[in-house]
């Protein structure tokens, strides 16, 4: 049996005027976009066009809703009562059918940004409100999760579909959560590590921590980053070592 | 053969913190309910807890879509470029329809707000664009026009679904243009006025402009307004001139 | 010697069409206006119609800054850096010297509103970065502490011109922190009862808790609040409570 | 007697994540900053660094006001009333003095952005209601008007303090506007050539026509373009010929 695994990014993180990411490039190496829905970045136009070049590079489209702050990028937690953050929930799920739908697409992932996705991993209850709420709008959408957080816990406990995944630069504590930003070697800048490690962690079934301690996990898709001058270089790499190693690199549910 | 016609009010005008209309009197007279998107009006909460009231009521639901410009309530003409508009309009459009159906509902029909009806009331151009957008997230939604006007060449020249609205309260100019805001009689403030003049209408299949001219005219709906305090007694006068004269009041499409 | 307070309440918080409390009556009462800068409530409209009113009725203006939420009014808790949050607190302090500046008065004061007054109340670090930020734009500004607490702390800490403030409608706790409002009694409705117990405070400086604690405290202003039904009627009770019981009702640094 | 001219160009206009421009490089050559203020770029952050910056390198600091329009960058005209266009400068101007001042400078002058500023340079009605609004905020304040247009006449009318703007890329009309964009040579790209044409100009006191008409014009300062890839290359080789032909650059004022 061939080993597959998928490889998504955040996508359409520009915003009116303002350029981010190298879109075009990452689009050439995933399986799966998240595509920012303008709460915390993406505005309409950003936002169709984005998924008119998923759409042409045949990758998943998924909804990447974040907190409504755009200087912030959605990344300051806000504590927001969960049945407001379900209706905002609704609210971009939606926005991003239609574009899809225009575009010639569909959503089939729901992945969460920033603190909002922070705070799911935190708090099943958090996590479960969102998910319910893209469910209530869109009932074939599949969650991606934050592999063994709180986020996997409500997506089981809601028994509906949805994948683990895990990041391809970042370290991770004994207890599956991720190294402290603010420690050496939290962050893989070097592209030529990032991807022997992560095809060992998918062949393995398991995150591998710090420590080299082994966490069997589900891992359907790696995350890469796409904001950083090395983001193309790293998800190549990442992508070349997936395929050396035997695991062959394809959207998931497909 | 029964006359029939839909009565029409803008609905989930509220934001935040703030009130605005009687959405709960009205919506026990209406047919069709006109929902702000969160562009000029309503956030993600009000739009839900309106389309929840809508479905309750068996009001049809209807995406509201205005110019992104909260403290002006897209009153004010914007000179924005067509496919940004249309962009515009999929969003807005996409968040409704996901809100009306995790209330369990479904947008059936859309309606141009303010300073964005006005400009397309007069350029075919920009409400084919927005028309056009619409249809590519919804192809079954039905377009509410303003009868006479660019809107409804607009949904002509698209050989898509369309209704076409007059106004309960205003004025007709001899061309089917309104009669400005500013000159005496342009807005009928009075109840008892208002509901046999627009049920004489319906009943001539015309628009009676002031100086007692008719233009044959295909009247689906009657708008009504929403935010005035004699919003709701015009409402109730107007469907009950309209009963009273034999024409049955029923949601378009049904 | 005669005792003299301050009346204080939150104005200029309609925003675009949507209205708000009854600025104008409460003007006929109050001695000092926290005035919304536009992040959490308030546009420049607004600001400049409630800043005129302030200078026609002779009442002092405040700056009250807010989070930059709007949906939400400001009342739920962000979590950014502090150096960000002083720089939106210069920002809307710059606006609201505009504003007054124009109008033909100045700020005199500055109160932090909402979730971010609250978090100001519990971190002293928080509370002397907005304070700092302030004194920056407007080095002779007086700081509106809630008495008691990390604000408190902070501005004498900073050993600027402050004035201590306590809540005309809420019971306190023998740590002088409010009780919560989910409790009987938390808040008092009785217009009756507001005032002389506010009076008796205010003639023992001293917050009078739930038990009957006396807590010694520096008592300058009383909060009203201006967006409940009974905000006139309480305010009016209290004002003439204090004047019944010989203490003079007048702007602080007057 | 020496000649001498001011270079202006527009800062500031990078947002929460998103960067825009090259203003480090660019403040080593202007000797005037027109600083967005929040509502069509720029945010509180930015504000304060780039005053600052400006402080550090003694250029000249200048509110920058557009249309409250974040995706649209203030290019879009909007038709909003003269009074509430006058508001949004009062306030941007405030909050901009503010951050002037925390950051050891001042506003010294007022320059209108983008569609703002090219509704204002055809309607005179419109530019004094902006510049009496600032002038209401800040008395001493310098207007930045362009040359020969309804801008400069309402300046003259109101008897301020103003200045003369050219810019240094643009070719212009026989009647003193600016070549249309889509017309051949509207935009002069090559730092060769905008450099010694602007010098002429200032040294005729006149600006030359695409067809080589002089219009004797009071030129203070120049505008130079900061988003562009070749900005700094024009800025430096506009700064290098005009002080080879004997020009001195110089912030006005000074």
């Amino acid at each position: 049996m061939t080993l597959t695994v998928d490889l998504n990014a955040d996508m359409g993180e520009s915003f009116g005027p303002w350029k981010m990411g190298n879109d075009a490039a990452l689009l050439e190496v995933i399986t799966s976009a998240n595509i920012a829905c303008g709460f915390h970045a993406g505005d309409p136009d950003v936002m169709m066009a984005t998924m008119m070049a998923a759409v042409q590079n045949g990758v998943g489209i998924g909804a990447h809703p974040g907190f409504h702050d755009l200087q912030g990028f959605g990344r300051y937690r806000m504590n927001i009562p969960a049945a407001t953050l379900a209706n905002q929930v609704r609210y971009q799920v939606g926005a991003a059918q239609a574009m899809a739908r225009a575009a010639g697409g569909q959503v089939r992932h729901l992945k969460l940004h920033g603190a909002l996705a922070n705070m799911a991993a935190e708090d099943e209850g958090l996590a479960k409100a969102c998910y319910e709420a893209a469910l209530s709008v869109a009932p074939d959408i599949i969650i991606m999760t934050l592999a063994a957080t709180a986020q996997q816990r409500a997506a089981e406990a809601l028994n509906c579909a949805w994948v683990g995944e895990i990041f391809a630069d970042r370290a991770y504590n004994d207890d599956a959560t991720l190294v402290d930003r603010s420690l050496p070697g939290a962050v893989i800048h070097d592209a030529a590590l990032a991807g022997p490690r992560i095809a060992q962690m998918v062949q393995e079934g398991a995150i591998i921590t710090e420590s080299g301690k082994r966490i069997p996990t589900k891992i359907d898709t790696i995350c890469l980053h796409g904001d950083t001058p090395e983001a193309v270089d790293i998800a190549q790499s990442t992508r070349a070592a997936l395929e050396a190693a035997g695991v062959t690199v394809r959207a998931f549910g497909t």
